[in-house]
């Protein structure tokens, strides 16, 4: 049967599923409408045409509506919006943005793939900051740009610190602008935990980006020149960018009786099909499965666009393909460094009430006697039973989304922290260690499990201090010199088992090291010595860069 | 209880156990016995020690016997060879090197680490070279650097092209030399099929290596300067590596009677035991089930003997822990490029029957539109019926072993092709694509499981030539330039709907391009159109890279 099918969206999702119908059926009528000029742009290339590390415009121009017509022999209608769908007759209604012409087309299935868009909160003044700008598309995209060209900013505030915030702040900062970074959390990066943004934040203030954290917008004042934060405190700028979220695209969708979940989302199934069977949806704009905590969320990112997007068109071209949820798996460069994260991080589990475990590490990229090997802040949280795994972050400057991809794919194969210690992994100097830093995590996180090594987390370390307990440094005192947790006591690992009568078997002893491991062999000692000890896990450095980043807040 | 343990080899598997064994219990009595002067060294760095990539030989040694000693409180005997185990009375007979005195020594345990040794075969001459060397510890490394100081050798010839082989060319070249590699088989790097090492041969020759495959040496004259090939031709050298392979260090263990495998490996069981349970053995020395094919195998790498060590050292305190057998997960850099391989090749697969498809791929390391990008070249083996992965090759300048390592994670998780295309990975454009190398392989292999599309492989292109088949190339006519196949036509896929009446029904159609991608969506035509058509796997980057390297064979 040839069947006429209609997309609502021509970029990420509804171009891929065009192209995936075609190929499934090359006599299928397929109508793919997109409100703006272009379709199938590169969106995340966006901030980075902006920044100038994407030199031509037209490399953001994945097709064009000629092109990408006649490769798939499409029926792309751009400048189209599809105001209204009349679900019982199987018709949308199209309004031409050139013209203002209306007229209905009928379909016999319908993909949504809408998108998102920015959140545009009712600050006062915003109606008439003529330099705040958000991030979506290609015009908004050559606003900016014009905006720089012409107008040659000086400074710039960016509102909103997720990946698109902190991804503008990164690129105006490379034109040579001053930028600060306004936050109303108390880190950048949300899918990142406390501990492991504020490597994020310190990055940023390293290359000169302020960041302002726990603080909003109250209001804006001089056609958005001058910016009042809730604090009070007041901020000018030549330019504003807003990047404070997305929200999903669903008035089509909830117009039409389409039935919309909690987060606001497009609700679907498992075969991406609306509460209407003959009409699918896709990307930015649904609902998915968190994979991890089986709840509802927004995951607006393209690969799972693209992925249901091919999906929904195989469904409707008769095969029985199905979603099976997504992870959240996401990256983010920040100049030399990338911070990288999978399924739930820690805040998610706590709201959630789940049960989690957590390691940080700190190993090499790769082989420390190769040139070139730095540091990978590696975190990862797991079931305290069977050792399920439930999330990673990392940050550092190299072989970091190698690690999260990793993760991420044993976390879709369903193995826990102690198949994480049977991967084999590549390894030769210049990649890895012969114990890559995933298989390193695994054995931080089997010990906990299989041999009750007891750990406390960076944030428990000062409670320990205060109510009086005993924190034993066990790396040499020349290594105190680079910072060290107050009231501490030292014996170095390599004199620890000459001093055991030195300390007490009555109390627990909390040790730590630079990362973790010095800590963890000294725990070991003690244990089998009738001690009870207790490491800081991912050590000072773990310790350091959270606390240093509450400092400096 | 408290043990009497003895480990026999000092370096990977030794070592790692020695530590692992003192962490899980502080009282037993741990003996390692080291035949050389140096525990616990890098062998991975040696190549590039030699060729100055480290700088410093103290980098190498990871431990001393002293650190080590003090550190995991162990009773470490270098320049001690065990000579014989003595299995009834439960002792070994050692040999101190440098008085030339011998003991016993009892246990309760015994751990065999002896690692492996280069093969030296006995060609003529080869006793007086003087300046020929293998490579397998530091004085092997010492003696080849002070030779280079000394002697200043303009020329080297390489004997053998596995990894050790092809890092010693490398690293000979870094340092001026004249480099010649020989290689008896028909390509280098024998866990690459031959169609991927010809892009490393390739690399190789405009490196200025030259590369001589299908010879080898016959018969080594004037003390070694010069090398008479099997051949014939003759090769003048300063200096000589032979690096034709290593077998396990499997004397001890056959003298004491332990069961020895078919392929000269020590047989241990899933708990890392051999044929005498008090004994256990792990890294080089033994022979693991590879994974895929179910059969015994040697893979001497040095992730596997690390996590072999930790595994008999849990069996050895009492934990039952089991080795599931080795991918052969294997990574080695070529200059600017890296090759990477897990799982079985396809030389494998088709030696031991088993029933294969494969899909070649050349997407780019990252999307096309950020900068610096570069291909990727990908080659995936999977069952014809479910699936499942049986091994992936991929060689490129970026983000190559990333790929290897998701793939070898996905094998571990037991999963197939149809769930490579649903692995959420990083997406950003500065690291991948929406669709991920990963993620194309999958759909590229899902369309064959599920669709029958039909592909023919480089090697089969010829003989469709030769024997009349209709060669279409759907790329556009100025890419021919760049080479094309003998004897094709040429329909842009731009124009092949429009002039599908000059192709005949009555015949398959044979497409190619120049990655295969759309010579793919031309398949996907001309099927719906009632065309029989296959796709040239991997279009002509795979046809040329492969039939190129035999033209300057
Ligand atoms: C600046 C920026 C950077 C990003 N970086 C990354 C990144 O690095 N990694 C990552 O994974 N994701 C990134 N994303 C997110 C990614 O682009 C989206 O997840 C993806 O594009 C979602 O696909 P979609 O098809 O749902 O929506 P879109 O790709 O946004 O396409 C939706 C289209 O539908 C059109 N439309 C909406 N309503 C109608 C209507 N009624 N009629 C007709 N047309 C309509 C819209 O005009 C829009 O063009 C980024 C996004 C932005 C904006
Ligand atoms: C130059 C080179 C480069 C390499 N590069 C890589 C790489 O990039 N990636 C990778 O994964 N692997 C690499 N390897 C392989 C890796 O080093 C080995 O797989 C690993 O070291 C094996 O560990 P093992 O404990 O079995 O043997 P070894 O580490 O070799 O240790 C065995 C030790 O046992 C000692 N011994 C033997 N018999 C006796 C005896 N009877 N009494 C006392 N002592 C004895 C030997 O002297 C030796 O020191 C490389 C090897 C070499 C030589
Ligand atoms: C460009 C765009 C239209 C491409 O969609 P697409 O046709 O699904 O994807 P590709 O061109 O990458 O091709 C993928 C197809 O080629 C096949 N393919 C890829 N390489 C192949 C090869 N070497 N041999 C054979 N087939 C190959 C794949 O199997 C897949 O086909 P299938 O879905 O039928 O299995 C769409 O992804 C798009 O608009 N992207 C830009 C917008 C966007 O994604 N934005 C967010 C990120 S910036
Ligand atoms: C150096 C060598 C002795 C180290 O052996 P090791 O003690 O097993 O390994 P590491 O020092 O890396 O430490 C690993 C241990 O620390 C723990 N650890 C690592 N990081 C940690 C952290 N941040 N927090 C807590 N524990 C940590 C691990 O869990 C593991 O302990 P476990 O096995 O009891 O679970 C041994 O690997 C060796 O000799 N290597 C050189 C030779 C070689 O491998 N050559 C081939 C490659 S070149």
């Amino acid at each position: 049967m040839t069947k006429k099918v209609i997309i609502v969206g021509g970029v990420a999702g509804g171009a891929t599923a065009a192209g995936r119908l075609r190929r499934l059926d090359e006599k299928s009528h397929i109508i793919m409408f997109e409100r703006g000029e272009h379709v199938s742009f590169a969106n995340c290339g966006l901030p980075y045409y902006i920044g100038g590390a994407i030199s031509k415009r037209e490399k953001l121009l994945v097709q064009t509506v000629e092109a990408m017509s006649k490769k798939y022999r499409l029926d792309i209608r751009n400048l189209s919006e599809v105001v209204k769908i009349n679900r019982d007759a199987k018709t949308v209604l199209v309004k031409n943005i050139k013209t203002g012409e209306q007229y209905e087309e009928s379909y016999d299935d319908l993909l949504l793939s809408p998108g998102a868009k920015p959140v545009v909160p009712p600050i006062a003044g915003i109606a008439e900051a003529e330099q705040l700008f958000t991030l979506r598309n290609i015009p908004d995209t050559d606003r900016i740009k014009a905006f720089i060209t012409e107008k040659q900013p000086k400074s710039a505030v960016v509102i909103g610190g997720g990946f698109i915030g902190v991804e503008m702040a990164e690129n105006l900062k490379e034109l040579g602008l001053d930028v600060t970074l306004v936050e109303m959390a108390n880190q950048v990066l949300a899918p990142l935990d406390y501990e492991m943004a504020a490597i994020i934040r310190q990055k940023l203030s390293h290359h000169g980006i302020k960041v302002i954290l726990e603080d909003g917008v109250q209001e804006l004042q001089e056609n958005g020149r001058q910016i009042i934060l809730k604090s009070g405190g007041k901020l000018a700028a030549d330019m504003i960018v807003l990047s404070i979220g997305v929200k999903p695209e669903n008035k089509l969708a909830e117009d039409s009786g389409l039935t919309i979940g909690e987060r606001g989302g497009i609700v679907v199934n498992q075969y991406l099909q609306t509460s209407d069977p003959s009409i699918y949806a896709v990307g930015d704009a649904i609902e998915v499965t968190d994979c991890v905590s089986g709840k509802p969320a927004l995951i607006p990112l393209a690969g799972p666009a693209n992925r249901q997007a091919r999906i929904a068109a195989d469904n409707i071209s008769g095969r029985k393909k199905t979603y099976a949820g997504t992870l959240g798996t996401a990256v983010v460069k920040i100049f030399d460094y990338t911070a990288a994260s999978t399924g739930n991080n820690e805040k998610t589990l706590r709201r959630y009430g789940m049960d989690y475990r957590t390691v940080h590490l700190h190993p090499g990229s790769h082989a420390g006697y190769y040139p070139g090997a730095t540091p990978i802040h590696l975190k990862l949280l797991f079931t305290p039973d069977e050792g399920k795994i439930l999330g990673a972050q990392a940050i550092g400057k190299s072989g970091v989304e190698k690690r999260i991809d990793v993760i991420a794919t044993a976390m879709k194969g369903g193995l826990t922290v102690f198949d994480l210690t049977n991967l084999e992994l590549s390894y030769a100097p210049p990649y890895s260690s012969a114990k890559d830093p995933v298989n390193m995590a695994g054995y931080v996180a089997a010990n906990i499990i299989e041999d009750g090594i007891k750990t406390i987390q960076w944030h428990e370390v000062d409670e320990v201090i205060q109510s009086g307990g005993l924190m034993l440094d066990v790396r040499e005192p020349h290594e105190q010199q680079g910072g060290m947790i107050e009231n501490t006591r030292n014996i170095p690992l390599g004199q620890l088992r000459e001093r055991l009568d030195e300390l007490p078997k009555s109390e627990p002893i909390y040790i730590h090291c630079q990362v973790g491991l010095r800590g963890y062999l000294a725990v070991r000692i003690l244990l089998d010595n009738g001690f009870d000890a207790v490491n800081v896990d991912g050590g000072w450095v773990t310790y350091s860069l959270a606390t240093s980043a509450q400092l400096i807040k």
